[in-house]
């Protein structure tokens, strides 16, 4: 990953958490030292009223802003070059973004370009940026991409309908503001889909290889309240259950900002560059192959996860822990009324090949607890299938 | 704590943690926007060679350096104040501190000298720091206070024969840098006293009313590990024990710099003050007494504690569960033939009423789990006596 193999890193915005953080989302843009606020969002959150109560916050603090919401869930490369020049031309000097992961990946894509310029597809990759972006303040709606803490941007390159992965330490938010109020008025079917995305975030930050001391005791605690809230966040929007997920995201996105993914978010990259299904409903509907195919390679952690899913694995050998883990995502999917297979949210089974050339060069595949040859990738797919 | 009591905050420098790390700490410099180099450190490490290696690696980013190393354990206010004058007289922009818990607060405190001017004593307390100090990039070289990750600093008030808790989000460092080799040339007798440090401040930060999902795994792995190394660290020094107990002080380190400290620090500060007592060595002594007040209000988490130290607590009731930790704490302190009394380190008892008094006015006392008068302070000092 572009570091020394032999050292570790551990890198997080500042955090302020509760309900009635939102609150404080003028305050931080203005304590670090901006002026003119570009604002990003999408159609959906604008809806919902979080922005009129954000603009409020802002304009206390005396700070100028300017609206943008050309934002779509899987966001496209046009958006972010569209926004930089509405930034530019406005002459912003401070990021706020307030939503899922498309208005926050979708600002990260627009502060690359403010300080670094180009196209955004000259990014991709690993630590290819060299100036420091605008100060960056997040707000996340959605408990699960974790966008807000991460050192991540996934944006759509149009041309070719595929998802480029974006990593750079440059990239991750200056501060993260994350208020369990917002996610009161997130649909039920949102709330299973991201949350699937937070589950798999852990389960791939903990098995892999860059994991360590510092992003282990962050991903096991995600799990558990994935597996005590998730449920409950769906159906009765509990706001026990929506800081559960709040935290649940929070503590994934740490962990694998810091320890990376794996093979599950390799494979669903294509997926959502070739259908624009829903990143966590793809995770959702691969996870189990891939933990089928990786568990022989990291059995303890697997069984270790198991228990954190609330399997009681007592008097089970390490192997059975291990397995059992299949169970307990299996039941969770289920409970959440989640599609269980490729065929069922539109993908095309001539499509595997091409999206398995894909998927095989994606940066996540690199930090899997072993590799895959193209080959067992269409493997994969086809089971998922 | 001077912020919304509703909302919980997480704040942690970025991290850079393996044998061989410090060959980092040059390219960190440099990345801060540092040309010339304040550096501090103790005459100690001096000796052990590890300033000669981090001068190579300054030099090798073509960076210039003064070097400070009036330092001493407890550090005093006018070793601060010196240090800033040499800083500003040299004209140095970026400061390096390599070594415990002394020269990084005497380097915290010439950074907030250096931007915020005056004495040190006008930023005791919390949040008084209003302009951003110099970047600031630690190397630790015991693994106990965690002062490279924590927003605290401690200084000697050596006209009030006490010391100062300085606490402010400013002076959390930019980068730390932990290379558990620097442990290496660590004496046994400091290990023991800088391993309890750890431990106490995991204890204070987990039963802390400012605790929370971010920082509670953080403690109680950090106590676990305390656990699992600390002895082996001090008997045989080996690199799997070292390395064990630099991720348990930087976990600790974590926890407590967002979740604050207790009674044990509030107590141990005007021992620091009067006597010059080893911190760690005052915190051994005195957590027994402390957790013997403190169980009955929080007997769940103290039996979480006894967990993580290693209490078989089947069978236990919660209270004797948590009862249990006193039995850990012992068993530990003997094995480390760390000293159990104040009466052994030359504490007069005629002190005590003095020491309460200004133990209870410590900004750690706001975040324990529960308050104690003046009285009661006194009864725990001389329990510990």
């Amino acid at each position: 990953m572009n570091q020394d193999d032999s050292l570790l890193k551990f890198e997080v915005p500042e955090i302020i958490y509760g309900l009635g953080a939102l609150g404080k989302i003028g305050q931080c843009a203005k304590r670090l030292g901006g002026e003119k606020v570009f604002l990003v969002t999408d159609p959906g959150i604008l809806a919902a009223g979080w922005i009129d109560e954000t603009i409020k916050y802002l304009e206390q603090e005396d700070l100028e802003y300017v609206l943008y919401d050309n934002v779509v869930t899987n966001p496209r490369d046009f958006q972010v070059e569209q926004g930089v020049q509405l930034y530019l031309q406005k002459g912003c000097d401070v990021i706020v973004a307030v939503g899922g992961g498309s208005p926050i990946d979708t600002a990260k894509g627009v502060a690359i370009l403010a300080s670094n310029h180009g196209s955004i597809s000259e990014y991709e990759g690993c630590n290819k940026i060299d100036q420091p972006i605008p100060p960056l303040v997040c707000a996340p709606t959605t408990a699960g991409t974790g966008a807000d803490v991460t050192q991540f941007a996934v944006i759509t390159d149009t041309r070719k309908r595929m998802k480029m992965t974006i990593l750079s330490r440059a990239i991750t938010p200056d501060i993260s503001v994350v208020d369990p109020n917002l996610l009161k008025t997130k649909p039920p079917e949102l709330i299973a889909a991201t949350g699937m995305d937070t589950l798999t975030h852990a389960f791939e930050a903990y098995v892999s290889s860059l994991s360590w001391s510092m992003t282990d005791p962050h991903a096991i605690h995600a799990v558990e309240l994935v597996a005590k809230h998730l449920v409950d966040a769906v159906k009765y929007r509990s706001l026990t259950a929506l800081e559960g997920m709040s935290i649940a995201c929070l503590e994934a996105g740490i962990a694998f900002s810091n320890a990376i993914l794996g093979a599950v978010h390799a494979l669903a990259h294509p997926l959502g560059g070739f259908y624009d299904i829903h990143h966590g409903v793809a995770n959702a509907i691969l996870l189990p192959a891939v933990v089928r195919r990786n568990i022989e390679h990291s059995i303890e952690k697997y069984a270790r996860l198991a228990i954190a899913m609330g399997s009681d694995t007592r008097g089970m050998t390490q192997e059975e822990a291990a397995m059992s883990v299949l169970g307990c995502i299996d039941r969770l999917t289920d409970e959440l009324q989640l599609p269980k297979k490729l065929s069922e949210v539109g993908v095309r089974r001539k499509d595997i090949p091409s999206m398995a050339d894909r998927a095989q060069y994606d940066i996540c595949m690199l930090t899997n607890p072993c590799t895959y040859e193209v080959d067992e990738i269409k493997n994969i797919y086809a089971e998922a299938w």
